[in-house]
């Protein structure tokens, strides 16, 4: 029923994940099921590993979990957090709100530095909480929320803080690895988590998960951590080139492809590539007469597009009409956003091409309910940033 | 690297999970990247649940989850279970040593029943114990031992004691439901899980969960479970044909396919034809002068065949010989019976063509290492069985 027959109705995913999937990634899942305690699981694992220490720019120590971004960044919470343990977290959207949730269901104490959505919290702001809170030994931090479609630049800088006051440096990174800078060694990421199913263009199902030395020595101490997320099980199985539990094989072989792709691009024009692609949209965003929802520039993601719905405009609607007269598909709002911005993935296989049917899909489906808009300007706004 | 250029070499897989997938199951991933919070999705997630039922035998809620089989039995463990609280669970192998360690690392107290393993426990057992334990409010249950191959036959009944008792009664059936009997709601199983990649022959990296009345009751007041196993969160996303968390897509649609195909054949059929298939390899074994490793023959598992290794011969030569000269792959024993025996899947897709694939690989690998083996005696062993 699904996908089969309706070939001809195929859609462009341009939802924030999951997204578009290169053809011999999608192939490459077609590959026999092999014994996961064996030699060719070996050798596939061995050729993961390795290119995820190349997109995660990290020496340390990388984990493919059998799970989605947040089953990875629960694994995060609860190797790296103890009973009545304070943590400071940022909070500026439904993600960050979820982390300080998963943080008090552990045990731990969020110290919750609130901020308004559609801002990204400033180093200064981070370094006066760990002033105020000594006995904090750790941040945690959604690089880019998904909800809001805000990155974080002032990142290095918030690590070089937990860095300077000996505290662990947690990333969640799930929306945002892959499309935009991110080099966690450099940047004195402790853990980093993200998801196979966004700028690295795989399908969904495996978190990866990277781990430091200073994490390890945390780690070893936490005592009471679920079975399905313990690192220290993931490390020891590691060293024999094995998860501990059955692997999701096809997602395995998936990622293993994907990843090549990555390789083959190069990391640095993979980024290029996703800041042009997210230029040329928010050109057109502004044609279009639509504002970002970001309050500032230099926050606005490169990976994932929102944008306020105009005033009087059904943004349900435009959807609805997207999807189903120019085949798009992109998202709504979350939380208390739903239904005042509209959200698009810039993520993983997104070229002017994306772009551009994209573009012209929203121009013509806000035209559709009343909103009056010159399509060719929008196009041409959008086109600018690739010529 | 692995498979495309191999195909020569295909090898039969005969471990204990992950099994054979067949080709139409394996293809179904190819369906396109959708958005899991739109229409195709929630049609697809229909689907998939009517047939769960349908294979769990339930009324019951059912709940697909994005992790491997230890992943659904975590979830169990941290949903029913709160601080301090006991729970009688029978250990008799690997997996069950587990549970009682997931238990444990939840901050539950497991009332451990130990038995030698080889062994299963026997109602009477359980009666005894609940007896002794009336704090004890629940009994945790695997029902299909996958690292020494007993299926616990007295399962009904201690379904029945559990009932009786008004204790919440969790069973772990991941190597087994779809494969054996079990009749979710007539046996009084009010949370029962299994894997993807087992008897149902989808690829590993789903979790199946299903949850009775009664164990909502308890689930409802349970404290601070992990987000991401979070059954509350999971039944409210449900009602929407939803998953709180990005569901592994292709392997939705892959079990889609392969609860389809059960549907097709039928669950008493395919019950019926794992146990042929299972008595074909007992008498197979018996011809090589082999003993099976459970104890009492009514306790052998007809999905996972564990058989103790001949005097003198090293079992994991001969696994490498059937595997590497024969095309087929089996498994060791793990844990302490690691060396000491050899466990072959009799799963999913399990015919009469791969029962005599595999005799006939590990008749030879035996002659291979100096064991004397009659071939023909030993095919037609399990030949006889499907005349």
């Amino acid at each position: 029923m699904i996908g089969e027959a309706d070939l001809i109705d195929k859609k462009l995913v341009m939802v924030p994940g999951p997204t578009n999937v290169p053809d011999s990634v999608m192939y490459a899942m077609l590959q026999p099921m092999i014994d996961h305690r064996g030699a060719d699981f070996h050798a596939l694992y061995s050729e993961i590993e390795a290119n995820l220490k190349y997109v995660f720019q990290t020496e340390n120590d990388v984990f493919i979990l059998t799970s989605s971004g947040t089953g990875g960044v629960e694994c995060a919470v609860c190797n790296l957090i103890g009973e009545g343990e304070k943590v400071i977290v940022p909070v500026f959207g439904v993600f960050s709100e979820r982390l300080a949730e998963k943080i008090r269901r552990r045990g731990g104490v969020p110290i919750e530095v609130a901020l308004p959505w559609g801002t990204a919290p400033k180093a200064s702001e981070i370094e006066e909480v760990v002033e105020k809170e000594p006995d904090a030994k750790a941040i945690f931090l959604v690089y880019n929320e998904t909800s809001t479609g805000v990155t974080v630049r002032d990142l290095p800088q918030i690590g070089r803080i937990a860095d300077e006051n000996d505290m662990l440096f947690m990333v969640d990174a799930v929306s945002i690895l892959g499309g935009d800078h991110l080099p966690v060694d450099e940047w004195n990421i402790d853990v980093c988590v993200t998801g196979s199913q966004k700028c690295l263009a795989c399908p969904p199902g495996l978190a990866l998960v990277s781990v430091s030395p200073k994490a390890w020595e945390k780690i070893e101490k936490t005592e009471n951590k679920p079975m399905y997320f313990d690192l220290l099980k993931m490390r020891e199985y590691a060293s024999k080139k094995e998860t501990p539990f059955t692997p999701a094989l096809p997602l395995f072989y998936a990622l293993n492809e994907a990843l090549k792709l990555v390789r083959r691009e190069g990391l640095e024009r993979r980024i290029e590539r996703h800041k042009r692609c997210a230029e040329a949209f928010y050109n057109a965003i502004d044609a279009l007469r639509m504002t970002p929802f970001p309050m500032e520039k230099e926050n606005r993601s490169n990976t994932v597009i929102a944008v306020n719905v105009p005033d009087g405009v059904n943004e349900s609607k435009v959807r609805e009409i997207m999807r189903e007269k120019y085949n798009v598909l992109i998202a709504g709002g979350m939380g208390k956003l739903k239904g005042k911005i509209l959200r698009i993935g810039c993520m993983g296989v997104v070229s002017q091409m994306e772009v551009l049917m994209t573009v012209n899909a929203l121009g013509n489906a806000l035209k559709d309910v009343g909103y009056p808009v010159n399509i060719e300007d929008c196009l041409n706004a959008a086109r600018k940033i690739f010529q």
